[in-house]
């Protein structure tokens, strides 16, 4: 393996400062390094469990002087090998950073330490009658890590990204100094954004150890429907006018028929094998009823094949269920083989065109991929089912995704909606931003960063 | 006057290129500089009109040629000196960059060239029925300088600040290199989160050229309350509960007693002189109708002395009209008198204190200063009203917008909610962020104008 210089003596080191909370077991080391997708699995030299900034201060002192390469680790549910280690270095797991610091309900906002996950904030704040909004597929991933890759999930239509929800951090920077990017005000127009620039910079600019997030009343009544179309780009249409008429859907998403036939198999249900829409609207009972009767037009007049709806959690929970089980369903729909879950965002007037061109890609390429969309924010994920082992299986694949970015750029789209670069979308980098946007951020890297400890190999080609 | 070492041969090259578009009289240069606050007016050696990305980028190659300073300039109607030339150099004035490039109304997006203003793009985008949100007192202000100094306004508690509408940009870095930031697509995970970084920073990273921003569908239905309290802190109370309670207020605002009476003389109104909140609800029939119920409930159970409300646009207008004529109120109620508007943000919880601390330090100041703040964001303005003639008077309000300032950080608040840095905050900066983040500011800087160019002696202290 490619020991990085220095490393024997940095973990000697950190084993003098960290006593257990240093391992270098092998199998400790593979469960850190990403397994998620077709890039190689590299693990660290070693891992450590820092217990509070003053510890990851400590830890990145001692990286920084023998020049050892640190990845900031969460819950390792990234999806673009962000947590790999492909020059070596040591894995900083912040999952036993688990204090929930304060919260105030007033203000709809907390403070936690990184290693908090997204369950366990709303389980600590639910009795105040609040939630934590950002849900991504992962319910294992930390708060922290949620951050570091600028998150977002079915929710963000209505409450945004990881990106609207930090309100200010704390970081430890590459030459060993914590950084506080702000205070607690919902708005400032002071200084440089330096919040939103160490949300999604994956741990290459500042290890990110403790959060100041928004959170939200729980909404008086939640609403969910469900509707078929013909195709879809006629669920598409029915979205934008959706959209159009101001409706404040909280959660839109898409399943295509492959999908739906998967899920169907997984979870013995017998929705028609078609294109379907899977839609939430929260708030009042007055105007979660008239959204509802809104959207229940909007979606008949674009053709909709029939609409299921329900306010019942239990009700929703059975009509959200192809949803849910979604990926799952993939799973055991071809079991053995292995999967890639990748993602794309457009112009949600683009959408239709990029699904539609994407499935046409996916037959020609004789590949099984069902697309799952949040047609809301024109991002969705293509889950690629493929035998790892076949003869150029791998390359089929890549080329595939290659192509799949190639079409959204083109539409005005980005390379990752929510997955973001990590390794596996670094080659796209270049062809999305162009060089003079490439070199701000390698000029940004180099200032915050100029030793090039802080998750190297990632982000930036 | 302060001229920046090759300055006229930078002037002759840009004639060369510009011609008449280049403009060194007094009067023109004179209303370049910064006028509406206590800071000097430092008027730039010359102020050249661009008509294009790359005439800008030109400018940009000439200025880093001879060191010449360069001073994005959209509208001038930034409050903390943003504008001022301190140290000399190029006006660039946008102004003239009016084209409105791109509307989807599919995609609720727009994109224009950075002198547009607000009122133009408004103008432009009505018959699609869509609006742009973010509203500024400044009706003359450039979507471009609004950006770089990363406005927000009265309505930015439900549809955010320019930090959340601007969906990606383009801009001429030191350089002279033109970037572009991100395409068109809703979120994105892909890279570091330059757009932000450049949404108020002021021209001191690059010079924005045009901007690509979300458009909102014009609400079916507007509803406005207003209602007095016995105190601000009755009033903030209300506003938090309304929050708590999931309400997606539109706008509220508050005037205080001193406010009030102001604008009682000015308008001629007989509100009673007392703290008031000025409320907007936005949506459909129903959910507005619900809203207002639940609205008008909290406010009363929170001691509101009296509610008005009005769905109809003239009486709208009437209800509101003591909000719109605030500033204006102040400048006719103390004729003559010189005015500093300044702003801070904290958390909503602190706010009620913050303020009654802020009357307080005015009345043992023995200055006259009403207040007017956007609650539901805990941002709020103070007009400060002085004699500019008047011994030590100057000095006085410095003080006080000092304690102003501390009294907002001590709070986990902000130095300013929405106003910016430029050089009237460039002194708290250091106090507001701590050294690590300064660092990393000024690091960022270092490496992105290596030369010092852009908007030199602004923000960075």
């Amino acid at each position: 393996m490619r020991e990085a210089p220095g490393v024997s003596q940095a973990i000697a080191e950190l084993k003098a400062l960290l006593g257990s909370r240093v391992e270098t077991g092998e199998a400790v080391r593979a469960a850190h390094a990403n397994t998620l997708t077709w890039i190689e699995a590299a693990p660290p030299d070693a891992v450590v469990w820092p217990l509070a900034t003053d510890e990851v201060a400590a830890i990145v002192e001692i990286a920084g002087r023998h020049r050892v390469p640190l990845i900031a680790f969460g819950a390792g549910t990234s999806l673009e090998g962000q947590v790999n280690a492909p020059l070596g270095g040591i894995s900083v797991d912040l999952s036993r950073m688990t204090r929930i610091l304060a919260v105030s309900a007033r203000d709809l906002d907390c403070t936690v330490e990184a290693g908090v996950t997204r369950p366990a904030l709303n389980a600590h704040v639910r009795d105040l009658g609040l939630f934590f909004a950002v849900d991504p597929g992962a319910d294992g991933a930390t708060l922290g890590g949620m951050a570091a890759t600028r998150a977002s999930g079915t929710n963000a239509m209505r409450y945004g990204t990881m990106r609207d929800t930090v309100l200010s951090l704390k970081a430890v920077m590459a030459n060993g100094a914590v950084m506080t990017t702000g205070g607690r005000a919902r708005k400032s127009a002071a200084g440089l954004d330096l919040t939103r620039l160490l949300v999604g910079s994956e741990g290459t600019l500042g290890i990110i150890t403790e959060l100041t997030l928004k959170l939200h009343p729980v909404p008086e009544r939640i609403v969910a429907a469900a509707c078929p179309f013909e195709t879809v780009a006629a669920a598409c249409e029915a979205t934008m006018d959706a959209t159009a008429s101001g409706l404040q859907l909280a959660r839109v998403e898409l399943l295509d028929a492959l999908q739906v036939s998967a899920v169907n198999a997984h979870s013995k249900l017998a929705l028609p094998e078609r294109p379907h829409l899977f839609v939430e609207i929260a708030g009042g009972a007055a105007a979660t009823e008239e959204e509802l009767t809104q959207f229940r037009e909007i979606a008949l007049a674009n053709g909709a094949l029939a609409f299921a709806w329900a306010a019942d959690e239990t009700e929703r929970r059975r009509l959200w269920r192809a949803r849910h089980d979604a990926f799952w369903s993939v799973r055991t729909t071809w079991p053995g083989r292995s999967l890639v879950v990748s993602d794309v965002a457009v112009p949600i007037s683009a959408l239709a065109t990029c699904v539609a061109e994407t499935e046409a890609d996916i037959a020609a390429s004789g590949l099984v991929a069902p697309i799952v969309g949040h047609v809301g924010d024109g991002n969705f994920h293509v889950i690629v089912v493929f035998d790892a082992g076949g003869r150029d299986e791998g390359g089929r694949v890549r080329a595939f995704l290659d192509r799949l970015v190639a079409r959204a750029l083109a539409m005005g789209g980005t390379s990752t909606g929510e997955h973001g670069v990590g390794q596996g979308k670094a080659g796209h980098m270049a062809r999305e931003f162009g060089g003079p946007a490439l070199e701000a951020m390698r000029a940004i890297k180099g200032a915050l960063d100029p030793l090039g400890i802080l998750n190297p190999g990632k982000m930036l080609p």
